[in-house]
């Protein structure tokens, strides 16, 4: 039985505590949040829950085997080391932490201390991928040239955050564990209506030694929540639309195959635009399945899927795509920047 | 009554014909197609219209007041220069022709001889388009932030034309009938599949002076058409869906509103996910509304909302817009092109 | 080659006209419409075609060779009758006729001249309909216990028309075609909102000898528009929604498994919600396979699908159908009636 | 402080358990079931909570103020009785009970012993039903012609339950929320194809003295899941999709309006086919608003808008369509019945 801390009681705390809470493997003896309304709802939870004020404490909790880190992004690399440096094992919330050097340190200190660090990347257990997962297996997909992704929603501005970091991490973390290639270019570009620092629209293409290309179409600004991805195979293209209740995922085969010309000299490809398949997605919460892996990798009965190298490389394409993100943002303030001397007038 | 020659009687030369038809101001007295069986497709359409093999021909033809363009765009700007030297009035299909020098060069002609230029950019007269213009003339949507058009489907692929030249026309056409701004910087990049020299998936992004970003994504590889435009005002979006038959326009009441950070230091936006209002867009063929007005314009009752000025910042947008693919697709490649030596070494 | 000669130029003239001009078989030499607006637009389609004001002129015109009868259903009797009798092959609009007794006639008038008699029931040719027998030929479905149709729209309501004999033929036709029986049971109740005698709502259900139940449920009164009609077979269950463009037919692997009863005494059957799969339905308007099958049994190529036969079925049910809705709502408006006395004491 | 008890933990015990626990008016002190693995799941909401085999014995436990009945429908009316006369108030899942005079029973002993009877009949608290409410009371439906909901999906099969006891108490109740009209008419029909004597199709009319007519159909045999209601009134119609999570409410402003016939002697309706307008429904789940008018009835805050005369309607009418239904079934067995002669000669 491993005693549970989660540091952080927002959004997604109770969601974790819920399903920790079905799993006989664990059980969560600390919550800590630094917001008292949370703390009276975390109460409800059992009045055998330790709280706390400070997530600190909680991880120095000699009753806590293991900690959940779901607070802000920023305190979880100071959290999950410290954690760690207490023998413990850490589940962080997407993203691991805010930079490659962060990662690189958390995954090393969770190798000398043989603890099991894991990235709560919950698309990566979600039936639609381990569906696409088995369609590259069998080759049915056939060699993926492109994955398109539009992830798009009205945001929740954060000052310590922006579009990229909220909402890439979800694709960053599909790419990696489909294909496990880093790209060898990255374009990005974007647009700050809210806060000036940060956009809130990214446009985002990678290029990939396979010859892959993946766009990454990402805003707050959208009416309407949208979650599609889009990826195309020589044999057969995928769809996966999350939000659709009945079909996430279809299958269309209808790769490209080339012909003669006609005397209209046109290349018309036999689209096989061909049947449709939508496979069953069995139901089944994502994080219930992550929570049951992370209690199988603790055991050592599995190797983890989502282990602090996977959340480590997900940090560095957000790391390398900021950095074009800014260049491209200071290239076009400085172009629309008014010359000195008009400034000076003024 | 105006005499009409439809020069290709392809894909659409039939749709033309069929409005035309209905349309007490003209009648289609010839058409050309170098197809054989398209000519006896045409044929079917009555006795009494002439048929040609070369599109020059038709174009010659004294009975015929008025010459529409429908071959493929390589041969757009020697057709119509050639039905304006004759005096007569030309209605292009997109794009007008293939470069800006060209698209000058008819403009200037056609207010020589003092004939009616005009493209068939067809989702100008669209019941979205116009609804949409209402909302900007009204102030009901607010000064506009984004523009963001996801266009894909199963392409027809073809040696002289790319993805942009296809599909592009119809979202420029559209930007630049309802903001009449030319962006200052384009960025564009790209995938080929299937052609090594025509791209099969577009993505481009421009930035105008107004600060406002448009996005297009562009795809011929994609199983499923997709026609989305969403376009963002600081009091209302809208999203229109064309291939949604019974709501194709989505207007939403939600603007972005700030308010004070809470303790968890978070802009939480007041997202006003008011109400969704999905206006009556009245049936009707954009297409008939074109022509009406191509009679209406002859007749001097009404100025051009498509004239060839019109036109030519399109396919000005097309130019600069593939100038920057072109450079961004070289630049890959030669980052991607072994050494020479090792070249020499083979 | 076919003389045609098309009696009514309202709402399916036009495409009856536009179908046949492109079938090589056929050409269309004479149309029939007492309205002047329609007269004129009939015109448009060439100089060549003789133009009637009586349907009765162009029935006796020695220039047609067969009849297409596409007039409000009171007159198909009559009109086909009357071109049969001069020798004619007839394509009736749905219905064939608006009474058993008068499509036994047409039947056997038909067959005493030696003439094609054929009912304009178009989903029979389409793609969706073709795909169900395909399923229940191949044992795919299994046996069909249960036959569903939801059929509304707003309606356009004609004094000599109701509910049941506007939408009611194509759905009756689709069941005679699939499954060849003829219901041991009908019930059927509806309501009457504009007109007060012709029910403008109408809900049937239909019993039949192998066990299946039927229902429809037809109105004019709908805000939105619904072609719905679900088959559920022993192994597999069918949904077709015509007005899905991508997906109009999808096939689910969901029949019911029983299994022991759990200590809750609950038969939880195994749902079998297996995998969905949408079959490529092929395009083609079935108009035109109606035209082209029209052409082949004239010529003897084919046997008729669409017979007087099954049009005379089709009636049969519609009247059935009739006088069980019309003594449904005679006995409520006899129970809602006030007693003659207090008529009298007003 | 209300202390809560909840008999049953199967599918709907964990769900109220999660909303009482948020609730600061409520506390749950026990949970019973005859399932020793739902007790288990029941203990990891906290060892605070005494666990029961036998639902009587938490009735009869002196620390419970209020008894919530979320055990099979056939147990409602003894635990209700046994909760009541034990001056507890109670919250019955619905159906309230089996039969009419079950229902009149406990009405009659709540009102005896001053406590709270209410039946969770969750829609009357849905957003959309709150807001078409509204739309009666301003009028802008204008008086409502018809009531259609179509609710289908693959069902669980029960022993000692139909289709008609499963899935009709959403529609009874909010048909009796909203109209408050009992039927003086009823028709019913059905078919049985998994328990021969208990319908898993069952198709309902009901006429009501407003001249309003009601339709449902309900299936356990569809094999995607359906929760459509339409409600037509003079001046506007809605349709509720349950299921279409962007917008559940869709209101056409598309009344009839009657003009005078054209030539063509057709009444062409005005269809009004006029702007959809989908207005936001507040999410909150109607479950915890509920829970919050159970304790706010207890507290004498608010007068209950689901109180055991509202639930014995709904059994009311749900026992009169049986009595229907049960007769159809045995007319048509009687029909079918091979005559007794020829079962003799078996």
């Amino acid at each position: 039985m491993i005693r549970v801390g989660v540091c952080g009681f927002g959004y997604w705390g109770p969601n974790l505590c819920r399903n920790f809470a079905v799993n006989p493997g664990f059980r969560v003896t600390a919550i800590s949040d630094r917001r008292e309304a949370a703390r009276a709802k975390a109460a409800s939870l059992g009045s055998d829950i330790r709280l706390y004020e400070e997530a600190h404490d909680l991880v120095d909790d000699p009753n806590v085997d293991a900690v959940v880190v779901a607070t802000p992004a920023a305190s979880h690399f100071d959290l999950a080391r410290r954690a760690l440096a207490r023998f413990k094992h850490v589940l962080v919330e997407k993203p691991m932490c805010v930079s490659a050097e962060e990662g690189a340190e958390l995954v090393a200190l969770a190798d000398r201390v043989r603890r099991v660090l894991m990235v709560d990347h919950t698309y990566v257990f979600h039936g639609a991928v381990r569906k696409i997962e088995e369609l590259m297996r069998t080759g049915a997909l056939g060699a993926v040239s492109y994955f398109d992704s539009l992830r798009v929603n009205l945001g929740l501005f954060q000052p310590d955050m922006n579009v990229l970091w909220d909402l890439a991490p979800h694709d960053f973390s599909i790419l990696d564990h489909l294909f496990g290639e880093e790209p060898d270019e990255i374009e990005a570009t974007g647009h700050c209506h809210v806060n000036p620092v940060h956009p809130d629209i990214a446009y985002i293409t990678m290029h990939f030694p396979s010859s892959m290309i993946a766009h990454f179409s990402l805003s707050w600004m959208s009416p309407v929540k949208v979650r599609r991805i889009a990826i195309g195979g020589a044999n057969q293209m995928v769809v996966w639309d999350d939000l659709n209740q009945e079909e996430k995922l279809k299958i269309y085969d209808s790769g490209i195959e080339f012909q003669p010309e006609d005397e209209r000299s046109v290349i018309v490809p036999a689209y096989r635009i061909g049947d449709v398949h939508s496979p069953r997605i069995p139901p089944g919460e994502p994080l219930a399945a992550i929570i049951g892996h992370f209690g199988n990798v603790i055991a050592g009965r599995e190797t983890s899927r989502l282990d602090g190298h996977h959340g480590l490389r997900v940090v560095r394409m957000l790391e390398k795509t900021q950095a074009v993100l800014n260049a491209n943002l200071a290239a076009r303030d400085q172009r629309r920047a008014p010359p000195a001397s008009s400034v000076a007038s003024r």
